[in-house]
């Protein structure tokens, strides 16, 4: 809960107040506001009011603010600026890894005359070092800013360091210990540098049993490991053992939250992270290729299906049951399937259990398979439908459910073998695929059975 | 990267180390290990050989390792300690939050017992006190722990606190203000209490501008509050505003994590967490029951083609194309519901907006069903079939993707509006209604045009 709440009423009465340049009134309001509510309040604003509150702000909130933007508003927003205002009033102050990330999404000559005009250079080339590595690596999601101590240092010369630091780096909660060729050796905690005695050495208190991961490490194993061992922040390290920046909870909150909804959409056959804001032309794009996939599917089980018609011109009653192989194959193979590429991702599945995970899968099929097939057959009965139709019926859909079950075990394990993202198996891909199998299998044992 | 590498030969060894109660060989291996890779040894070792390397860790670090075990382990592993012992050996040192998950786990009576048994009082009231919230709520997710001061006092007394309070609160972040009344003031982060001088007064320089949550706020809302905010702990407050515990960052990695997961488990037809490790019997039982749903849809399926069988049998090529009619209508209303509970989950969508997106949802729906019964047509003259119902199909086509949308987009809102979960609306039972309505549509439009 934050002091105001933020409500239509209140988003009006701002913009009059802005349209006004009444500063008495704004001035209060912007104190008590967080920079994550007047990022929110942007998306109310159009360019010029934007830039006209923000100017209101101090330095800091100021970047605080455009860092709290969503991504593609960042760069509409800091349209209103040159490039000299943007490096001068925004990067002096900003975070290494969020001023890389907002020069990753513009044009080169934009993003290199800003890291030109930066006065402090040091800054500038931290924020430069960034920008080579590759996107979902730790390197590209580090910032430069933390807090380094050597071990022959002495308490009081580790709170000075901090007392210079204070002001570029915003979250302090460990500093890490280095020797003389900047290689990682250790930590120590906030808590234990305020109570321990000032002419203490660094070397005599720190804990040498330190986590970090190196740059090229992915987002997914940084996450995993600050999970697990759960750190508010990862250091990371290059490949000589340098520490070179760190990583924090907060990014990686955002990276868990964000692929969970890729992996989520995936799974729903939409590409590319979208939400409901975004434009009907991009939501488009990102649905219109699974669906002609599902068309291209459904073109080719009407082929399949063309190829058994004199059977299913004996056997009419079998075109009633096509809806339900197909829909049963589907939820089995999405089942298996999201099973399968959540452990991967978890990695909870290794490579020496495969064949336990099958065997599994395989398991909770054959009893499914039996109970759905025996209530159909009960539902035979019941409904008086012929008994060799139903019985034909039963023994396909408990063939289709193991059938399923393995396709969706196997896929994604295959893919993830490859080396490609076995989300990629779930969703549209494996029911179209498991559709055109069961169908195809659904006929093969009506044609054995009633033939 | 942890410094040791857990491998099977690790184990391997380290079991047998276990077997002779090699204590030499151990010690050393233990110090090196973080509770995190021992709880995961765990899974490993019988009850037996998992007490005595338990036996050989500090107090506190055997905590720490029975706070890192999964749930199911958790109460197992305790299994070989007596209530004293759990009391006295575990619940000394643990935090009050991971001793209330502990003792909800277990049956009333042990957990009574183990509560009296405790000798520190006020740590077994503070337990206690969170047993009485309800599940998914922030009182059920804090920690009594953590650093309290009132706004009168000095930083040097501010240091002492933090200094008597070390031992039991494990992460110091942030001291909280209260006054006399225990209401919640404001915060001082460690940072500027390590650069102050010791004889200033707290109510000079502490921050006011504080979020809290309240002590019914729910799960989601606490995550969203730190997410929003980047906060790496927020303290809870009860009604009358006064500071009764906080919670931390690493919960509420773990709890998105586990939210994430259980949506993407209803969206693939498996509910309440499931993972490969579980047992068979649990797998199946999260699985059958929208297996069974889709059985229910798939004989109603074969129900609305009974009803229509007259007209199957006048234009038989009709049946060729109910897989694709089905899929589609299954395809677009899983894309449709998804993006709109996701939306609902991330609170981008608003009371005002919600016709705004039912518009947006159309229009996309309007271009993906153009393109796609244009494809389909298209297909229609290259293979030759018959015009007239290429046409029918097509036209069904549209529709049905229109519809599939608008059900989509209505259901999830309108669960959402009814205070349920509208992540019900995704997966097997959006699949299932869509195929039933899509196949009648079809079969209208059919009748209509084919006559």
């Amino acid at each position: 809960m934050s002091a105001i709440e933020i409500t239509k009423e209140f988003v009006h009465e701002l913009i009059s107040h802005i349209e006004s340049t009444n500063q008495e009134e704004l001035l209060p309001v912007l104190e008590k506001l967080y920079p994550a509510d007047i990022a929110e309040l942007f998306d109310e604003l159009n360019l010029k009011q934007a830039v006209y509150l923000a100017s209101l702000l101090e330095p800091q909130k100021k970047v605080d603010v455009l860092t709290e933007l969503e991504d593609n508003v960042k760069l509409k927003f800091l349209a209103g600026y040159t490039n000299e205002q943007i490096a001068h009033d925004f990067f002096a102050y900003i975070d290494s890894d969020d001023a890389a990330d907002i020069l990753n999404a513009m044009d080169s000559r934009q993003s290199k005359e800003i890291l030109r005009t930066i006065t402090d250079k040091e800054h500038s080339r931290n924020i430069a070092s960034l920008l080579k590595f590759p996107e979902n690596t730790a390197g590209s999601l580090m910032a430069k800013e933390l807090i380094r101590v050597k071990e022959n240092w002495t308490i009081k010369q580790c709170t000075d360091e901090i007392r210079i630091q204070a002001e570029e780096v915003s979250q302090v909660y460990t500093a890490y210990v280095v020797d003389e060729f900047e290689e990682l050796l250790g930590w120590i905690s906030l808590k234990k540098i305020l109570l321990t005695p000032e002419n203490q050495k660094v070397e005599d208190i720190y804990d040498n049993n330190i986590i970090s991961e190196s740059t090229y490490s992915s987002g997914e194993e940084v996450a995993a490991t600050m999970q697990k061992y759960d750190l508010v922040a990862v250091p990371i390290v290059d490949a000589f053992n340098r520490l070179v920046g760190r990583v924090t909870f907060d990014d990686v909150l955002d990276y868990v939250k964000d692929e969970a909804e890729k992996d989520y959409q995936m799974l729903s056959g939409i590409t590319g992270g979208k939400d409901t804001s975004d434009t009907v032309l991009s939501n488009t794009r990102a649905r219109l290729p699974w669906l002609i996939v599902g068309l291209a599917g459904g073109i080719a089980s009407s082929l399949v299906i063309g190829g058994f018609e004199s059977e299913l011109a004996r056997n009419v009653q079998l075109a009633l049951f096509m809806p339900l192989i197909m829909a049963m194959a589907g939820n089995v193979g999405v089942q298996s399937s999201s099973i399968m590429v959540q452990g991967l991702a978890n990695n909870s599945i290794t490579n020496s259990d495969v064949w336990g995970k099958l065997g599994k899968e395989l398991i909770i099929a054959i009893i499914n398979g039996l109970v759905c097939s025996g209530l159909l057959m009960g539902y035979g009965f019941i409904s008086g439908n012929h008994l060799n139709i139903m019985m034909t019926v039963s023994l396909a859909l408990l063939s289709v459910i193991l059938m399923a079950a393995i396709i969706g075990t196997v896929v994604p394990l295959a893919l993830d073998r490859l080396k490609i993202d076995p989300a990629l198996a779930t969703g549209p891909f494996i029911t179209t695929s498991n559709d055109l199998l069961g169908l195809f299998l659904y006929f093969i044992i009506g044609n054995i059975f009633l033939a």
